[in-house]
């Protein structure tokens, strides 16, 4: 078992890397999308200057066509070197055709404050250990989830139980509420929040989704370097109109900070009515 | 004075476009992040198909280095070309240097259903005629918004009013509400859109934010073609930590339809305290 910054290990210099996608970060053997983009964001951060911008501030991505589990290269080139940011554009490349696209910002976290204002606090959560762990083929789901071999996430009962009680996740909510942890202990840090920020399942789900919700475009903001422990992710619908559907998500650490924040449009298929 | 359509006229082929950055669409004598977003999208549909995809579905940018006013290039790259959506990355350059740089992803609009759900209703405003027009230089704003010359927006005092009746922004809400339309009487369209999803003052105003509030990165989804008449506009602060700060941004068409949606981060200086 790989651990993730085994998994995002990238070699190469001169804004060429390599990278093998690793086949236990995956949805259904594809590998997945918040994986790739930390991938990417390490290629960037490397071809920058690690020790002035150690750290993603911002991160947008198309994902144009998935790529497979193996070997990739990724194509960096910098938009501007700055002194507090620097502005890079990545490319994931397999088989000559661009996989991913995405735009960072790079800068320090650390060279900043406490926030001096939020809109809102923490949401109200079940306490992990009452809350289920999400399994790998969750039944009728038609996928399989290999990356929940190598996190822990528990779905918060509250967000995604409907209201008769029955089976299932159509709670009507548009929300899932997640812990997530990895499963070899690892504390998260900035490279690994662009991974959080796309673990949780659509919040589609608890609106009568069908099948897999592929992820167009993603944005996340890396808001600061979170204090150890589980994070709190809160994954919300906002307009669904098929065929596309955006999510907002939130993370929180065990500080209650907002450690990252992200914005996804995706495709969506609705059960028929 | 020229319309928005004209100010975002592109000339070119295979990939190359000109434009002319009007002086007219600035702040403080800059080119305006949205209006340069619906300059590069439309380059974009141009160099893609227009009949098959004419609208932005969603566009996200990194601002490296203001550009000025006057002739600009736009470069265009296919990332893929796609039946349903396009991917497509463009680069506003001036003097050899990029300027802008995007994602978009092209698609048609007017294929896509009404939504089955939305998280929620449009926000209680008070009515347009009850709101004061914003003036084009706000007694000591420090910043001059000559774009406020072509279009109309009126701020709704409900959202920006200090609790003690006393003059300013500072009402502490951290969100800006308003109406918005253009001069001269143009609907919006989903180009325009792109300009409206970053028109609201910053929302740092009602928090005491001094001066201006440079973009870092801004994604924008475009959901609907909006019905004619003045937009509804809710920008408003998440996460308020210097030097930076968040500000998700939905706006609704007459028709109560949410037609946009945008988050961008920023650079924001505090108020000593």
């Amino acid at each position: 078992m790989a651990s993730f910054a085994e998994a995002i290990a990238v070699d190469g210099k001169d804004g060429t890397y390599t990278a093998s996608l690793d086949p236990e970060w995956t949805v259904s053997g594809k590998p997945h999308g918040g994986y790739l983009l930390a991938v990417m964001a390490h290629a960037a951060i490397l071809a920058d200057d690690e020790r002035a911008h150690p750290h993603p501030l911002s991160a947008s991505a198309v994902y144009v066509t998935p790529p497979a589990v193996g070997p990739a290269t990724i194509e960096v080139e910098h938009l501007r070197r700055g002194r507090g940011a620097s502005h890079v554009r990545a490319r994931l490349v397999q088989d000559q055709g661009t996989r991913v696209e995405a735009l960072f910002t790079l800068g320090r976290l650390t060279d900043h404050a406490e926030p001096s204002w939020v809109d809102r606090r923490p949401p109200a959560m079940t306490p992990l250990e009452e809350c289920p762990v999400s399994e790998i083929a969750p039944p009728g789901a038609g996928v399989r989830v290999e990356m929940l071999n190598v996190v822990e996430q528990r779905l918060d009962p509250a967000s995604f139980r409907p209201a008769d009680g029955g089976p299932g996740y159509q709670s009507g909510t548009g929300e899932f509420r997640s812990w997530l942890s990895f499963a070899d202990g690892t504390p998260f840090d900035a490279l690994s929040l662009l991974y959080a920020a796309d673990s949780s399942p659509p919040a589609t789900l608890t609106l009568g989704s069908v099948g897999w919700v592929p992820t167009v475009e993603m944005t996340v903001y890396i808001r600061a370097v979170p204090e150890p422990g589980p994070l709190r992710i809160r994954q919300h619908a906002r307009v669904l109109g098929a065929p596309v559907v955006d999510q907002v998500c939130e993370i929180w650490d065990s500080s209650d900070r907002v450690v990252a924040q992200a914005t996804q449009l995706a495709f969506v298929r609705l059960r028929e009515a």
